[in-house]
């Protein structure tokens, strides 16, 4: 039983909770409650430790044993001293820390999204829930792009960090990756063609930016189409989760229910 | 100029901000921020009176004029006593009090959006932005659903609030306008019927639940077609936003590109 706040582990948590810097010099993350410990688990992520305190539900008990039986350290932790690790308001009273390890980027890309200056961590996880949904291959971070592992990007992620590669790269990496893979490159812009009208099946790289800022000047150099999702009345904008979300399933849809082209 | 935390303005703004209760009663509700202010403007809606602190940004300083030349009360305020109500961490140093008004629901109606049980507000906010920007004719609420006016669900509404019918009702009077405008009840849900081969485009209320609970009772008695966004891999569900946005947007697809039936 854990019962002093100076705790190696906690003083660990603590630290992995806050800053990105910590995250990559120790090449772990946080993660907390059961839903997301049982996708880490099914996907085979590598455990450091858990920590448990008392309250949990038989669900989250369950999990314990099974965490137990393979193999990982699991302690106790007293009184409220977890929840005042906690991120969110109401703790269900367990977490754990994962090894960070990167899920390689597939040979033959024919579907990869581009996350340029996105700042909210819930937009950021929305999005990373859409690519998984949606069956993105890889999701590349440009430098402005905050942290997938950051604990709000995680929670609203709802596990897709488990399954999907997300990589932290330079823009000349983007690039690179992008050409030899011989992808055409669409930029979200409120000014594109109608995504509607638009072919997407054919292979590509879709870049969606930050609300605030629109797209960077690097994600313009790499002189993308820009495609838009056509709105009506004097709205001038979506939320980013919503308008990447939106395209993603266009890319979907057009392959999945259209005939491949004649010509 | 405003010295007090007793004063009766800030007293309402702390009210306002607090309990959906409160915002009932008194037929008003708090806007913060020189855009949001800037979109109430616009769109017509009538204000009680407007706060301000120092170090209003250029755009913000015109904003107070155009106010004042309206003839709104604006005062200025204290110190951080502005800051100490707003709702976010770094307040915009401008915040103001509406009237209440009720956007009456239009005579013929053909595209509606019902929310049931939406709990989380930027959620709720973001859904009620994709339906302004899909020319949803109105937004029906019944009572499980969060208030519209709270302060995050304007926030992520980014103005929608202020053009759209947005309209509190039992679920007896949902059922009855659905009715009586002749309208096909739809239900997103993710073992319903690709939305992609199901036609949107007769007169139509979408239904969109919150995320834990999927749809109630009461919207199931409403016996809706279910139909659902196609996902691939082992992504089990989308955040609640998104999926009815992405749904919406279908809606618009489907009118705007497809060809209206031969039969």
């Amino acid at each position: 039983m854990i019962t002093s706040s100076q705790n190696p582990k906690l003083k660990l948590v603590r630290a992995l909770t806050g800053r990105v810097k910590e995250r990559r010099e120790e090449n772990a993350f946080v993660i907390e409650g059961v839903r997301l410990i049982e996708e880490a688990v099914l996907a085979g992520w590598k455990f450091r430790f858990a920590l448990y305190s008392d309250g949990l539900t038989e669900r989250g008990g369950n999990l314990i044993n099974v965490l137990t039986a393979q193999g990982v350290e699991v302690d106790e932790v007293a009184g409220d001293l977890l929840q005042k690790l906690s991120d969110t308001e109401t703790s269900q009273g367990i977490l754990a820390v994962l090894q960070f390890s990167q899920i390689p980027i597939p040979d033959s890309l024919d579907f990869i999204l581009i996350l340029d200056q996105i700042r909210d961590p819930g937009n950021l996880g929305t999005l990373l829930r859409s690519a998984a949904a949606t069956g993105a291959q890889v999701v590349l971070l440009p430098p402005e792009t905050t942290d997938a592992f950051a604990p709000k990007v995680l929670r609203a992620g709802m596990g897709a960090q488990f399954r999907l590669p997300i990589h932290s790269m330079t823009w000349e990496e983007v690039g690179q990756i992008s050409r030899s893979a011989n992808l055409q490159m669409y930029l979200a812009d409120m000014n594109g063609k109608s995504c509607w009208e638009t072919d997407l099946r054919k292979p590509l790289a879709l870049i969606v930016g930050g609300e605030a800022e629109g797209a960077s000047e690097e994600a313009r150099k790499l002189t993308p189409r820009k495609i838009s999702i056509p709105m009506s009345g004097n709205v001038e904008s979506l939320n980013a989760g919503v308008a990447g979300s939106v395209l993603m399933f266009e890319v979907v849809r057009q392959r999945t229910t259209l005939l491949t082209e004649s010509a």
